[in-house]
């Protein structure tokens, strides 16, 4: 018998959205691409093209693989299944902050659950996906598309998914270096001031309450932070500045963009401001001399998709 | 010419509601009335009845009429008015964490407003209250009823107000003692876990999601805190055991109300639990030798209403 082919496409996430550090997340229409089939002989074959291809392991390391291996375990049949045919297209760009090692996890469980006839659902999905990456953040929005509020209690996720009352775009400056999440998470304190987590309580929930009622004044005092982005400027040459510009141009805010360096504009769909957006932010990052190239992207509506 | 008089209302609030610490807030249907007459002449006469009528100032230092004076003074009025006849009905219980002193700077500020023609709205009413209070986290529903996420910048504050997607019933334990906000403000540390604020982070997210959204099952998950509860557990004998009670008789979640020591359970109305938890609370309580009463209270749609 011919083993099945499964095709999945997988957005981008910005994970934090400013002031929800660790919670909040959002998914945007910039995929990674997997194909996968599953074989009953072991032996790995894994090609690639596009971003990072000359960098992501093609052995037993992949992540793609050791995904789908994980949910062949957890089915009980990872005896069957041995060996994988990969394929993979990637367009999200590597270590920026755009969560490109979570779509690889939930592409490969997206896959071999497709391929062994769907037995987990989404949330079970979500859960082995953030048990291999640590953390919802990116994983979450990956699955369901959307907006994502993440709650861990004892391991156990819970993620509310929802899409805001406005249409927005989002212009993401991508610097041409990479900032790996370990050193971005080393900067962090362990303590912080009572005022700081108080301020960013507040800014998350306004945030939600101004997407979720879609209320545009609330959305820009939403999207400040106190708790990591203080801390994180030093790594990203020029970060205030940049989001100074963007706000400028039109941006209703601006944030680091997970753990960096990308840096994400939410911009209206109605002021049309994008275009001005990317400029001034890619204008205010040359001053820091900063390469950086922009992004245009919507929010994505559907999280991980089957293809074929 | 004869001074005109003015009557007014403003609902009881329990602020911080669990994870939401000094951002959210609720106006509920316990209620202080507020009659004023201004008068040209010197001279106060303050007259109450109920909650604290021995212990409340009845001279200069009442805080209604030290509201009623910053209002005339902003209006430029306070050479007009310089003495009041006042008369209160207090229903909403004194330093037990459901904001009397709220409803006394909310009812000042609103009945002199409406007395010399309503010259502010009801933003710059929110202003006055919170530079009045020290912060808005019970002036804010008091003024716009519903649930509030406040945020303050620089000293100016924010407030957005909504009414949540289900019916819900507030059981609220008033225990036989006090407790002065400054004392439980005392026992909080200046510095947090950063793994704490990002706790509280994502359970307000989730709480305001799922009151916005409708969704029960994220409501249950929003109300846990790690902020303030733990360290002011202390001050309230049982506390934590009466938190379970309330939620194994059939309640969403139960937080401290505002800076306690009032404990506050939401039962969604279909469950028609509201009985079972009140009773369920002061049963935990007095297993703690802890004398409570129970109020049953709906959700204030209005906020502060003129009566006549």
């Amino acid at each position: 018998m011919a083993e099945k082919c499964v095709r999945v496409r997988v957005p981008g996430t910005s994970a934090n959205c400013g002031p929800g550090f660790d919670c909040l997340g959002l998914a945007c229409t910039v995929y990674n691409d997997l194909e996968l089939r599953l074989t009953r002989e072991p032996g790995l074959s894994i090609t690639m093209t596009g971003e990072g291809a000359t960098n992501i392991p093609c052995d037993n390391r992949n992540i793609v693989w050791r995904s789908a291996q994980y949910l062949l375990e957890k089915a009980g049949k990872d005896k069957e299944y041995r060996g994988a045919v990969i394929h993979m297209e990637n367009r999200v760009p590597l270590s920026r902050g755009l969560g490109s090692s979570a779509t690889a996890i939930v592409a490969g469980l997206t896959a071999a659950n497709a391929l062994i006839g769907n037995p987990f659902n989404r949330r079970e999905i979500l859960q082995f996906a953030t048990n291999i990456e640590g953390h919802p953040d990116n994983v979450a929005p990956a699955i369901f598309g959307g907006f994502t509020v993440n709650a861990v209690t004892n391991g156990r996720v819970d993620c509310f998914s929802f899409l805001p009352r406005f249409r927005m775009k989002f212009v993401v400056a991508v610097p041409n270096f990479p900032l790996s999440t370990r050193m971005a998470r080393k900067v962090l304190p362990t303590e912080v001031p009572m005022k700081d987590a108080i301020f960013n309580i507040g800014r998350a929930s306004m945030l939600v309450a101004a997407l979720t009622r879609g209320n545009e004044r609330y959305l820009r005092l939403g999207l400040d932070d106190a708790l990591h982005q203080p801390y994180r400027a030093e790594l990203i040459p020029g970060m205030y500045d940049v989001f100074k510009a963007a706000r400028r141009a039109g941006a209703a805010g601006a944030t680091l963009s997970g753990a960096g360096p990308c840096l994400i504009a939410y911009v209206l769909e109605r002021r049309h401001a994008e275009e001005a957006v990317g400029k001034a932010m890619l204008e205010a990052f040359r001053k820091h001399d900063v390469d950086a190239r922009i992004l245009t992207l919507d929010l994505d509506t559907h999280g991980a998709q089957i293809l074929k």
